[in-house]
């Protein structure tokens, strides 16, 4: 009986712009289901602290405006759970007769997510947990792509555009600092909206080929010599031949997270840094760097209407799924092998386990390492998920 | 005979996403009057170096495409012309029998304008400077505001409503730092897309009113165990109580441009300061800080529509106007003086001499010493500028 439903929503790990739609998409269809919805504030953390809201009573036309609303509406967290915290969710569920979970979150809340279902199926407890993925990173396996990653790799690709534009204007060296702990899926998006062979970024560096600092002089040199400006994008989480992150190599004092992840954004460090060595190396009088902070996730009115609609489907569709499986899943968005093709998109189940606490890189037919830039198949990968809501651009000069 | 006009026009200084509106603007009405239009590569600066483009030929799509084009399409520059340089300016002018030069820039540029108008006068050359102003800092006295400034504010008001809602999701401090050397507006812009009464920024600290970092902490802390959140937007132009810049206060070595401006932007040393120095006293774990950067100024699509077509008219008006008027001259917006009336603009004729080298702050009507905020005042004046394309945002926790 589907009157009986007890469901529960929650949000978790860095929120994205489109996050909310989501949700809405959840919240509608379990509403048809004549569900009794609950939403947990701050992700797993409102679990254990009994912080519960009732979703049921949402009107519709406040479900329109949520979708179009950044950041995650129930909030999140960067809690782990471990086994006493997963024992302490499971007692708060059956309590509350919770029979499906769905979190919506990346990575590290898909492994909460494996830990909390694998630890009710211990106990014997009717428990579907339901994985609806979301993360800026794109890094996610066994999914073509990730809902948020398209609306943050529309906002840097404007970003990079507009300064492509602005450094024709007055000349010099721009380093742009992107995020991206793993994959360089974001940073290498900058590159999206050139038009010209002579558009910048002229370099991108991600974290998937270690980072060498005179590699990365040289390069800008020749390309300043040649067009007498560079723009250059670069991954926050680039590392060394060691694999050493360079944030770390030039920091004296980290700031770590519950995941044992090291602090990357917030701080503009990194691109200083670059931008210093630059200018002494190549004593060229105009070098900045920007740091493109979190704006990435969360600016206002750059969502993807691509990602926007797949971020509202997925959370429709994993209610339907939901209904066809017993099991705990985690829906994805299936992988396109030819890229040149026309894009659609198309749902499907995933294992958790296949999922949790797995990286996707950048495949290196995404990438030229010779060049310092990406290649074909990955702007016909690209292109499509950022929408087609651009001014046209042009150059005199 | 307007048939025998030659004109130039060229841009100068920090470029804004609507400059070539204003270019656009000037092309289309001169060529209605069958000018020879040259366009001055890099602002003065081409004109000492003989780098000149003729722009009769380009084609009315082409002059939409670049309406929407962020930078200066022209090249900018920061060159302050000394005597000799106008001497030089004077020489190439006379040579190319340009009558009318339009200098599209901002103070800095205004003042170069002035010098120059001043030695053809002195030499008795028939040279009419037209001063078309932009800025994003919106700091030039006897207008009410300044082409390029509403899209800058636009796009700093979009990221602190993202933000504001990122920082719901995942609660701490968050510190965006803004540009804006001496004058304030585009700093208190944040406020702009504000609805509810907890929705940050809480706190904004502009260049006009002496900083200190005590007063600073003990703020945030008092939002912070308000809200259990805190958003803060800084100036980077924000001086100490001697008036001392607080970027050079921490910096050991600054870089300064040929007007003896020291570099703000560019660095994020100001944002990892004072977030680390509200971590340190606060003992708060999640203290976040962004350096806005260049994207300000040139983010490709959110320009506001108001701006657009106020940068545009401008230029149209110079041309116009300049047929009226036989003295140089600065085309301006007029200053409201009642800000809840339906807005309208209206443009007018500054003399040179009162614009050049001048910088308008924010009035004291406009911010509120005593609570860091901006006035409602300071809401009416700001919000049609940034024109209406937002998506409505709601919240539910």
């Amino acid at each position: 009986m589907s009157s009986n439903n007890n469901i529960l929503i929650a949000q978790g790990g860095g929120p994205t712009n489109v996050i909310n739609q989501s949700l809405a998409g959840i919240i509608i269809n379990e509403k048809k289901e004549k569900s009794k919805i609950l939403g947990s504030i701050n992700g797993v953390n409102g679990i254990v602290n009994n912080n519960f809201i009732t979703l049921n009573n949402i009107l519709s036309k406040e479900i329109t405006t949520l979708r179009n609303t950044p950041g995650a509406a129930l909030g999140s967290t960067r809690d782990k759970p471990d086994q006493k915290y997963c024992e302490e969710i499971y007692n708060v569920l059956k309590k509350k007769k919770i029979n499906k979970f769905y979190y919506i979150g990346g990575n590290d809340s898909s492994d909460s997510l494996r830990i909390i279902s694998q630890y009710s199926i211990q106990k014997g407890y009717n428990l579907q947990c339901i994985h609806v993925p979301k993360t800026i990173d794109n890094d996610l396996v066994y999914n073509d792509h990730t809902p948020g990653f398209g609306s943050a790799a529309k906002y840097v690709a404007q970003l990079f555009s507009g300064i492509n534009f602005d450094v024709r204007s007055l000349p010099g060296v721009y380093i742009g600092v992107v995020m991206g702990r793993h994959a360089g899926f974001l940073t290498a998006s900058s590159s999206l909206l050139r038009s010209k062979g002579s558009d910048g970024p002229h370099l991108i560096f991600i974290p998937e080929f270690s980072f060498n600092i005179k590699e990365f002089i040289n390069n800008i040199n020749s390309v300043f010599n040649k067009y007498g400006r560079c723009v250059v994008a670069v991954s926050e989480g680039i590392k060394d031949k060691n694999n050493i992150l360079y944030s770390k190599k030039i920091q004296s004092s980290n700031e770590y997270d519950d995941h044992g992840n090291i602090q990357l954004s917030g701080s503009g460090m990194l691109g200083d840094f670059l931008a210093n060595e630059v200018k002494k190396k190549l004593k060229i009088s105009r070098v900045r760097a920007d740091t493109l902070g979190y704006s990435q996730r969360c600016f206002l009115g750059s969502a993807s209407e691509i990602d926007q609609k797949e971020a509202f489907e997925i959370g429709l569709k994993a209610v339907s799924f939901s209904n066809m499986h017993r099991d705990s899943f985690s829906i994805g968005i299936e992988e396109r092998k030819i890229f040149s093709q026309k894009y659609k998109v198309k749902f499907i189940v995933n294992k958790l386990t296949n999922i949790a606490g797995k990286t996707k890189i950048m495949p290196v037919k995404f990438y030229n390492f010779k060049k310092f830039d990406v290649t074909k198949n990955f702007l016909n990968y690209c292109k499509p998920l950022i929408g087609k809501k651009f001014p046209q651009t042009a150059s005199i000069i």
